[in-house]
C-alpha cells in the first residue's frame, strides 16, 4: 500500500499546532458530525498542503505551487503564509474574482491560465519544472493522503469509537486517507454527487477513468477521475461509493443550517446527504460519522 | 447562594439527552470557543429551559409559558415540542414575522401583546395565573440558572481547565450559571454591549437598576435590567463586566465567520469581540474560553 497507518501517525504529529482539531458534535444519539469546515482555510485540504510541505526537508526557495481554483488552492496559499514561504497557484481563466481574490488576500501569486482545470494544472507542472517549487497535488500524492487522514485518527479519538465514517469524494484524498487512518476499525462509505461519479465510475471500471463534471459540488468535488492512489486504497479495502441527487444535497446543506446551525459548502454537506435522503440507512444501534468536510460558501445562500 | 454547584450537576444530569454537548474548538493555542450556536434552537437558551421544565414535578395540563421574541422563545417553544407538552409565547406586536413564524413552526401558540417587551411579559405572567402553565423566565429563576450553568462544567471537561471565561451578558442567567458552575475553577468575564450595561450598572449601583436598550445586541442582550439572581452570585464572586462598541461586536461576528467558519448572532459574539479589540487582553498562557452563545441569525449578514 502507498500510504500505510504510520504514514498517518507520523502526519499527526507533523502537522499539529499547524491545524486545528476540528470539534466533533453527536447530533443524535450514534450520530457524529465532524466539523472540518471550521479547518484553516475552510476546508481539510490545510492537512494535507501542510503534511506535504513540511515532510519536505527544507521548502525551496521558490516556495508552494499547486493548481486549484477552489479548497486546495486555499488551502496551499495559507499553508505558505503560515510558513513564510511563497504559494504559487494556478487557475483556469473561468475561475471567480471572488476566489482569486481570496487567494491573493492570502498572499499567494495566481496566475490565471487555460479554459479548463487541466489546462491550469498543466502549466503549473511546467512551471514548477522551471522554479523548482514544491507542487502540492490536490489528492494524488502520498503525503497529501496520509495529512487527510488525521481527520480518521481524530474521528475515532473524539467519538470513542464508530462503525462507520460517511464521507464526500472528489478526487478521494480525503476517503483514501481516512480508510487507511481506520484500518478497519470502523468501515468507510464514500459519497459521491451523481453527477460527478469518479470513484464509483473507477471501482467499477477496475482503475480511474475520466468523467463528465457537473452540478452544485463540481467546484469542490470536480476532479474528472478519482487519483491512482484513491483508487488503489479504496479498492483494496472494499469501500462503497454511494451516489446521491443534486437536489439531496442541496436539502442536506439547508437542513445542517437549520437544524444545526452548521455552515457547509454544497460539497460538504454531501456525506450528509447520503443519510439524510436515505441512500444510506445506518442499523439500529450503529454508531455513524459524517464528516463536513468544507465550509467555503456564500452563507447567504444557506437559507 | 440561591444557585449552588450542586444544582448545576443535577441539572446537567437532568438535561443530558435532551441538549447538546456542544463543541469546543482551540482555535489558537489556549484560546478556546465554546460553539454554543449550535445548541438545539440556536442558543444556550434551550439548557434552562429544559431544567425548569423537567425540574418541575409533572408539567401543568396548559404546558409551558414565556415572554419572549427571540432565542428564550424559539428555546421554550423547542421544549415544549421535544417534551410533547403545549407552549404559549407571548411578544411584543413589534416582533418580526419571521421570529412569529419560527415560533410556530415549532409548534408554539404565539400571541402578540404590548408595544414593549415589559408588556407581553406582564401578559403572560397574568395568563400563567389564569391557565396553570408552567412559567420558565428568560434568566431570573434558579433552575433557569442552573441550566445554563452547564455550560461551564462541559467547558472545564472539554478544555481541561482554562484560567477564564469570557461570556456575554443580557440579563444575567448565562453568567450567573456559569459562575456558579466554576466556582472559583476559572475567573469569569462578562462582557456586555455598552449600549445595555445591565450588569455594568448593576455592579455600580449595588442592584438591578433598569438601562436602555439600544443597538445591535438588543434582539438578544436587551434585557433592560439584570436579573435578581444574577445580580447576586456575580457581585458576591467579584465578577467584572466589561463594555464592548456595536462597531467591536459587528467585526467580531465578521471575523469569526472570515476566519473560523463560526456562524453567531451579534449577541454571540459579544464576548469575542472583547478579546479581538483589547478590551479583555489575555496574559501570556492564560487559557481563555469565549463563549459563542447563539447563532439565530440570517447568514446572509455574516459577511
Amino acid at each position: 500500500m502507498s500510504v500505510s497507518i504510520g504514514d498517518v501517525e507520523r502526519a499527526a504529529e507533523r502537522i499539529a499546532g499547524h491545524v486545528l482539531r476540528t470539534p466533533v458534535v453527536e447530533v443524535s444519539p450514534g450520530l457524529f458530525l465532524k466539523l472540518e469546515g471550521l479547518q484553516h482555510s475552510g476546508s481539510f485540504k490545510a492537512r494535507g498542503g501542510f503534511n506535504r510541505a513540511l515532510a519536505c526537508e527544507g521548502i525551496p526557495e521558490a516556495g508552494l505551487i499547486a493548481a486549484s481554483g477552489g479548497n486546495h488552492g486555499l488551502a496551499v496559499a495559507y499553508v505558505a503564509r503560515d510558513l513564510g514561504v511563497q504559494a504559487e497557484i494556478f487557475v483556469p481563466t473561468v475561475a471567480s474574482p471572488v476566489k482569486v481574490a481570496g487567494l491573493r488576500a492570502l498572499g499567494a501569486r495566481v496566475t490565471q491560465v487555460g479554459a479548463v482545470y487541466a489546462d491550469a494544472y498543466e502549466a503549473s507542472v511546467k512551471r514548477a519544472a522551471e522554479t523548482g517549487a514544491l507542487d502540492i497535488h490536490a489528492y494524488d500524492q502520498a503525503e497529501v493522503v496520509a495529512g487527510q487522514g488525521t481527520v480518521g485518527l481524530e474521528i475515532l479519538e473524539q467519538t470513542g469509537g464508530v462503525d462507520t465514517v460517511v464521507v464526500a469524494v472528489g478526487g478521494g484524498g480525503l476517503v483514501a486517507g481516512i480508510t487507511v487512518a481506520l484500518g478497519g476499525r470502523a468501515r468507510v462509505v464514500a459519497v459521491e454527487p451523481a453527477l460527478i461519479p469518479t470513484l464509483h465510475r473507477a471501482l467499477e471500471a477496475g482503475g480511474p477513468v475520466g468523467v463528465e463534471v457537473a452540478g452544485v459540488g463540481a467546484d469542490a468535488l470536480g476532479a474528472s477521475r478519482a487519483g491512482e492512489i484513491a483508487f488503489e486504497i479504496t479498492s483494496a479495502a472494499g469501500v462503497r461509493s454511494l451516489l446521491v441527487s443534486d437536489e439531496a444535497i442541496v436539502e442536506a446543506r439547508r437542513e445542517l443550517w437549520r437544524n444545526h446551525r452548521v455552515a457547509a459548502e454544497y460539497a460538504g454537506a454531501a456525506a450528509y446527504a447520503a443519510l439524510l435522503s436515505g441512500v444510506y440507512t445506518p442499523a439500529p444501534g450503529e454508531r455513524v460519522a459524517v464528516v463536513v468536510c468544507g465550509a467555503n460558501t456564500d452563507p447567504a445562500t444557506l437559507v
